[in-house]
């Protein structure tokens, strides 16, 4: 199937996954498989997950694929997979990003490219939604890190992004195929029933959706308008990376162009 | 006063010390002091010491000081303070050096400067003077986050000078003012009787003669030649700061010229 | 100087501290000292701080002076001295507490002891007065660990105390003298200005105060009850040490009895 | 089919593998299958592998099954999985092996049964092949924690072994059914070829010749005797678990009693 010929432009999205996340003998992510997939990589650094060589392995993979590499920063948590958020002070949390950052460029360097954008993991991503201090320190580890603007990958309308703008640093939006909104355009906590979508063909609709008609059906059945740069696919379970291949196979088939934000 | 008119050029020396060795809540060395005594820093990069947030207070410091920035890598070791030689493969080692390093550039960028060396901690120190494999590990770690010659500071004849001379990267030979050497001219083992001097007086004497006469007296009694570009100075004892600025004083006096070599 | 001829009983109280706070290379608390004085140690497990050589260490000295040893049990944290709260599930925190019991208490028993008592440590201990949930998993960490009622040292009217009473197990109410108390007998937040008592004299003065004539002066000014069984030291700042044994030999001389509760 | 009636006593042997080697999100045993197969688990602790949730639901299962527990003691080094050889000083070794036994044994005390013996893991096993002082640590630590003789599962003719008869601890010899053997009866070294056995066939059948005639073939012909109390099978590949069955069913159909030692 070819785009539709509607007058309208083609979309154009970027499609994200958590890259690199296992430690040592530990391995979670199909990064081969999704390396194949995805336009953008959220490397993990070492912090929630990841090893040096994992990361170079990653970093090396994504270089040779034309796939954009964002630093996935966290907490200090490997034993919680950096699930549970804590009460790190602001200046220490800058410090923390800073080091990931800076660690994970040295691998994308050595494959001849850069660290383009970070993303804040798991507890740091939800808790940077909504807490000014932590969503600063994110954007300013990233400032101090890149020592240049760097964009930052997350929810619209977050703190995280209110820090990055008022930092002068660019935002790029991202949505979940996978996850059920509520009426006003925010997540669904994942401990309510149906938060997370698991029939990979609501999925693959849900993407379609999300990148051609730019909105989705809220979990109270309304329809909201969805304006994501990004689309985030999970790579940590089983199943997932043919999903992703699905999704993105279904996406090139509606028309719309891939291509990374960065 | 001022230097002797020998007719000889004044020599020149660097004082190096290990800094940021704490962790957290811990403090080990007296940072602020010691960068006023060295003129370069070995600062620690997390694996066996070092957080984010010292290493970035040691990397200001410093630069507004003029004292120079190495990286202090080591073994992932923290409980054993990277003082426990380990059997890591090469690649991997590699990877965790290039890692170290990156974090630590971030912060001497910070601070308007860069990584000017390597030197490695402890265990892996005494591991890779004779250890091929992981002396080369070590400098290619070096190579792959500098991206470029960095100098590497060690002990004349170590294998990780060979390693780094095969590897394009400079050299920087280092003594040590309060340990004992063989007849050989290598150090005494920690472990034999003598071999740290704890005598300030004898450890600013031979800090003196290492310096301007370029030789000190073996355990055994001989005379031997030492040629060291930089002396390496120790933080993490009381009274060491101290003593460090006894040293500094004293080659002054006797017109050394103490220079950073990078 | 005995103890004043009242006619009452002479008040008992316990002295605890927190006690083997280093890890590995780096020291906090003077343990020597501190054993000297204290009845009632809290020891590090290895979650914020304490190493397996330094546990023993502690529980060594502490059994051949008749000093208590308690799990000073707290979030994983070695970065953060468990000092930052985090949102642990319940589940998991009730298997980390048992873990580092049962850690703890070999050590105990080589030296001829047992675990006596369980406290929480830093950013727990605050979490678990209002944290039903944490609370809740502490104290069932604890009788998994024990397999029988262990005595739980805590702050009176908090979830941990509530907690520990619902499951029987027996609570134990401490008190600071170095922390100002509002007129409603909670601590003041550490970040509020005056929350500390830095004065050494002040200090002992409370000591007294909350010992023998059970109240204190609040923040406000108003004289408040105070019911502590025992008395919290602290031995992580310079000086520490110094004003404990002033406190411990005020306390002797007024006449106190000083006796573990366990 | 029964056991052949040969007028020999049926052989006994246990059966061993290696359990709860995930950590936090990761996982790698498939714990619940193998605990259908062995009659002994060997529970990481939490030094390479293992966290305190994993650690209590495989002791859970085993006391169910009637299956032994054991601990599986290695290095602390989490990012290496406990395979990389440390220069460990004994006295830290004993106290690092003491913690993470009696960690263990808290969970094994909550399933109603006891840790039953000791393995170590990894660089730790083979070191404690050769290395006096390493074995006397491991060994010292298992007594300190259990404070009673605790059987040692290890190689026959091990300085682990010697180690455990001079402190008057029973051992227990294991053999592989899937690592060729050399004519002295070593194991071959896993970085020479064929040093690992895949072909499944011949690992059950060697397993049978292990347990039935007590000998097998060496690497160079040579038909050499085995006498193991105990067959170790793996359990951290794919397929492992399906093989560990096969070898399982077909000891119990040639007649082998399978029978715990502890």
């Amino acid at each position: 199937m070819t785009a539709p010929a509607t007058g309208r432009p083609a979309p154009v999205l970027d499609l994200n996954a958590d890259l690199g996340e296992g430690f040592g003998r530990w391995t979670l992510t199909d990064d081969d498989a999704l390396l194949s997939i995805v336009t953008s990589a959220n490397v993990a650094c070492g912090f929630h997950a990841g090893d040096p060589s994992g990361m170079r392995r990653v970093c090396s993979i994504a270089a040779e694929r034309g796939v954009r590499i964002g630093a996935q920063v966290s907490y200090r948590d490997l034993a919680g997979f950096g699930r549970r958020a804590m009460d790190v002070d602001g200046r220490e949390l800058t410090d923390e990003i800073a080091y990931q950052i800076g660690a994970l460029d040295v691998f994308a360097r050595a494959a001849g490219t850069r660290v383009s954008y970070v993303k804040p993991h798991g507890a740091l991503y939800n808790r940077t939604v909504h807490d000014p201090e932590q969503a600063s320190a994110v954007v300013e580890g990233a400032l101090l890190a890149a020592g240049r603007p760097l964009p930052v990958l997350g929810l619209p309308g977050s703190r995280l992004h209110e820090a990055a703008v008022r930092a002068g640093m660019p935002v790029v939006t991202e949505a979940f195929a996978d996850r059920a909104y509520t009426a006003g355009g925010t997540l669904v906590p994942r401990r309510e029933a149906g938060a997370v979508i698991e029939d990979p063909d609501r999925v693959v609709a849900r993407s379609l959706e999300m990148a051609v008609e730019r909105s989705v059906s809220a979990v109270t059945g309304e329809r909201i308008p969805v304006s994501a740069r990004s689309l985030c696919l999970h790579g940590d379970t089983p199943g997932a990376a043919a999903l992703a291949r699905r999704v993105r196979e279904a996406l090139i088939d509606a028309g719309v162009v891939l291509e990374p934000f960065a």
